[in-house]
């Protein structure tokens, strides 16, 4: 619950309904109060922060303002939607979020009427957006339709997309863009868009404009229609007299404060006057209002638990394990070292795809295109076509936005692309939209693709090497967090195309294990005197062991974090199939369903990808081994 | 050959190096005998016009200046390319183009050194060129690179991905993107982009500038950075005083037109001089120098063989089968006259994909996005989420680029939307880059998917129904061109969800087909008097239907016109292995290989999907049934 005593106004509203209740005098206060409360909560639970921070006066006013949910708000990404959450009718569990069960972490349809779209990737909200606003036109609805999209999300090519098309519409739509300009993705934005913003909102500009606004929002008697004439007439004298936005067709306003509630209601309310597609920009400060967060605001974009006196700090003596994610980074920045053809590219993802240390070591080496997964692709297949060997570090999740490129640029040529897939198979609390659990099948049907799943961080280095010493498309998948423990190794050597390796001489069932469940595999079957092998490769399959194996064992049961449908085991039974050799499989993998968030752990139990799950299955299936006593070759 | 006698110049150009042994003065004539020739051959051979027509004198310049294949030219999409190729050591064997064996429609890296880059989807090329440039500047090598990329294509996201990328790198890429702006994709291009390029060009402006350029550029004595310069100025003053490429990052050059030599040899020898990141604007018209081509530019973008003094003419009395296309087209529109919650929606492709009528019909209620494939079904999830029912129809091979979108704006949120996915399977004579063979795969391992195959023209109109009436998302994936040519019906009707429909009662092996290859399957099982099935739905599978014929045959064949890799096929083999069923399965379908351009019949053969083929692999299988008589329940 909301201590009422702490948070006098907040602890009141529990949905927007009750926020109109509150003059627009205490508007300030309510957001004041929704800042400290966030921090309070995000600081128990952990998740997503800065973006937060920097949109608490936004949502104030936008719930205050809107008739949500009969209008509809469209959060891009949504990891700035915990204010919205909180005033919604979720401030009391918000510090539940990202938990089994708790709030999800992103916007979600089933959880709110007021979550109108769920998100997760960045860049829909536009197309969303319109998509309502057009629908709703045809209908005869007049609700109204807005969308938030940070600078961050307008890099990607989808943001452009949709607005070229809202702006060129005959039927101009009703639709409100608002421009959430931090100058940040989660690490500094990049590339010609936010130099464009910079040269419009330099401080001394925006401080002048600021200033002539709220002489202009002051003056109430104008009809709302020649106050925007002036409104912007006043700041195109000073500013660029046609930016980008406006060349796609919209009504460009701003910039203005997004923390000086005063400017954002009195601008939204004109803006609620107008038709056509418009678009708000507003300035916010990424951590706004927790004075660490806005002087770290890469460390501060989502964070563990902590205590927001003492802010984020590494808990002594905890030695973590290296995730896999470090282990990629470290063998980018020896193979880099070994190798001056090696060139790093990532999709505005430098820390989460471990390129820090790369792009300090390597700077004319590394390339963030920012949220532009289709164009770093391409970018790679280019470079590749010249003599030089990218290293593509993308998220499963994130190369879906790629995938034509994947196919039609890399694949179809052959060309020498090495794909870095972090984050493969279950991803956990961040929910279905992060989940990667289909690459494996999306992959695998690509002709020339070489498709690799490491078992732990030393195989991962081994693997690692292997795709980088391949002269064409190759992909590692590794999963989130890290694995074993075991050490990676500096070794640059790398292992045989399509050669598994049997970790454990058993009888009657092989047990074919794809990357991370394998530890999970080898513990099951060894309870039950199994074969285990470490297939190292989806694509190609090791044809000659799998034959071997089938000609001595009675059954195969395949293990993968990825989805059944289509997955490395039904790669192993397609060459049961050419190969014309009848013998039962069992497949063991992800359901065909999205998993909601909760811990990796958990959602690999559900899916009974855990030692138990792994043992029971193969029980239920041959149900004579639960007699059979532990044998084993080795042992 | 190209007879001398009638093209005496372009007869004696064999490689670029042969071009540029002419003199400046030359270069028109030159041109014209490429127009000339291009007209000839493409009448003989059929194949993409109007876009060629428009880029024979930028063709002939760029070779002529740029020391080509050392230095790169990237052609975007790779239509307009046939003038390249002639130039390029293929003129001899141009009117070869799209026939199996013959030159390629679109560049091929293996075809020829002078094909930098593999196209055939559009907006690809500043990506790669981007990529070879910093590449290239890496490795210490000055050669100059140059993207050609159309109005059309400057609509989709990758394309200002890229322009962002390179408008803002800090070290500046020596870059030359070259826009050609013809006003037109297949259709008109359409949104906010087009709007804008329209502003910049009116023809009274832009007649005056050529006229002021002309004058500058017959100053030769001034340095080429002064005149740039003043001839920026000199447009400038005329137009908006900031473009969106300059905003981007890129400095401007243009509108020149694309059909002056002189103006175009000028401008890009001034261009050579340049460092950093380049935009020439060239405008051009489709289709010129054949009237009419010009006259009926969507109608001449692609064409059959024809006689040019007489143009393209239907042929008397042959009453073309309708195509799957034609089916489609007619469906919406039947279904959109009974639903007024129908909504069509294209990505460029109305001609395509069969929705002229319905833009007639219901022009309020027809979207297109511009080549936006992202946009177009995050577009439709909006409209989906206010109770719209979409119908995003899309070529298979285009339906690639918005995977993420499917999966996580359309798919997670089981959105009411529809994709009609023409071109599934074997294409054929375009080529790898528009082959469908993927799709079944890339679906299928989709969560909530509902995935459906007609094996005629009547089974499509019913799975066109059956999606339709489905509340959450399906997909119907049909082939290029016709089936059996069987009428579809004017029924609104559809089937049981997951219901396949026995073709044929008889004994031993049971073959499930998937889609188009049901007849050629029909055929070859009725040789051998096999059960044959026609599955309808490739998820979800006809789970009862299955195992009570797995209780009843000795094996089953799978037949389905996708890679066997996680396709259909697959499906089935997943599903009898979840229910513990051991039973030979074959499974036929597309290889683990692109397929280069050739008829979709002799692809089809080549696949052994043909009667013969599904004959030949079943007794391979099996060859106990060669020698068995013909047997049928039915007959």
């Amino acid at each position: 619950m909301i201590d009422a005593s702490r948070y006098p106004r907040l602890s009141r509203i529990k949905t927007p309904q009750d926020l109109r209740t509150f003059e627009p005098s205490e508007l300030r206060a309510i957001a004041d109060e929704l800042r400290a409360y966030l921090i309070e909560s995000v600081g128990k639970s952990g998740g997503h922060f800065g973006a937060n921070l920097g949109v608490v006066e936004l949502t104030t006013a936008l719930h205050y303002l809107f008739n949500t949910p009969e209008d509809r708000i469209v959060w891009d990404v949504g990891h700035q939607a915990y204010p919205h959450k909180i005033l919604t009718g979720r401030g009391d569990n918000i510090h539940t979020v990202k938990q089994k069960d708790g709030v999800a972490p992103f916007p979600k349809r089933e959880e709110s009427e007021f979550d109108t779209f769920g998100v997760g990737h960045s860049s829909t909200s536009i197309s969303a957006a319109l998509g309502m606003a057009v629908a709703n036109k045809l209908a005869g609805n007049d609700r109204r339709v807005v969308a938030i999209i940070g600078d961050g999300a307008m890099t990607a090519g989808m943001a452009y997309e949709a607005l070229n098309h809202a702006g060129g519409m005959e039927e101009e739509p009703n639709l409100l863009v608002i421009l959430n300009d931090n100058r940040m993705s989660i690490s500094e934005a990049v590339g010609g868009l936010t130099k464009m913003l910079g040269r419009m909102t330099g401080s001394r500009t925006l401080n002048a404009l600021r200033e002539g606004g709220k002489k202009l929002l002051g003056d109430k008697d104008k009809a709302p229609a020649r106050f925007v004439r002036r409104w912007e007439e006043h700041w195109k004298g000073m500013f660029v007299p046609s930016t980008l936005f406006e060349e796609m067709g919209f009504h460009y306003t701003g910039p203005i404060d997004g923390h000086d509630m005063e400017s954002l209601v009195a601008t939204l309310k004109t803006l609620q006057g107008l038709k056509g597609p418009q678009l708000l920009h507003v300035i916010t400060t990424k951590g706004k209002g927790y004075e660490r967060a806005e002087g770290d605001q890469i460390g501060y974009h989502a964070v563990s638990p902590f205590n927001p006196d003492l802010g984020v700090v590494a808990k002594p003596g905890a030695v973590k394990k290296p995730t896999y994610t470090d282990v990629f980074g470290e063998w980018l920045c020896d193979m880099a070292a070994a190798d001056p053809a090696l060139l790093g590219i990532t999709p505005a993802m430098r820390e989460g795809s471990g390129l820090v240390e790369f792009s300090k070591q390597f700077p004319e080496r590394y390339f963030d295109t920012a949220i532009a997964e289709q164009h770093a692709v391409t970018l790679a297949a280019g470079m590749a076509c010249e003599g030089a060997k990218p290293v593509v570090a993308i998220y499963s999740t994130f190369l879906q936005r790629a995938y034509d490129q994947l196919v039609h640029d890399v694949a179809i040529q052959k060309l020498d692309v090495m794909f870095a897939i972090d984050r493969g198979g279950v991803v956990g609390p961040d929910g279905a939209t992060h989940a990667g659990n289909l690459d494996l099948s999306f992959l695998r049907c690509v002709p020339n693709m070489v498709v690799m799943a490491p078992s732990d961080e030393h195989e991962a280095r081994l693997l690692l090497n292997t795709a980088y010493a391949y002269k064409g498309p190759a992909a590692v998948r590794y999963p989130r967090g890290s694995g074993t423990g075991v050490a990676a190794g500096d070794s640059l050597d790398g292992v045989v195309i399509g050669k598994a390796v049997v970790r454990r001489q058993g009888s009657r069932i092989a047990v074919l294990a794809f990357g991370a469940p394998l530890p999970a595999a080898l513990t099951a079957a060894e309870a039950l005197g199994l074969t285990v092998v470490d297939m190292r490769f989806v694509k190609p399959l090791d044809r000659a062991l799998i034959l071997e194996l089938a000609r001595n064992h009675d059954g195969f049961v395949t293990v993968e974090d990825n989805v059944v449908a289509g997955g490395a085991g039904s790669g192993v039974s397609e060459l049961l199939s050419a190969e014309n050799i009848v013998l039962p499989v069992l497949h063991l993998g992800l359901p065909d369903a999205f998993q909601h968030h909760a811990s990796r752990e958990d959602l690999l139990a559900e899916a009974g990808l855990d030692a138990d799950g792994i043992r029971d299955a193969i029980i239920k299936r041959w149900p004579d081994l639960a007699q059979t006593p532990a044998r084993s070759a080795q042992g």
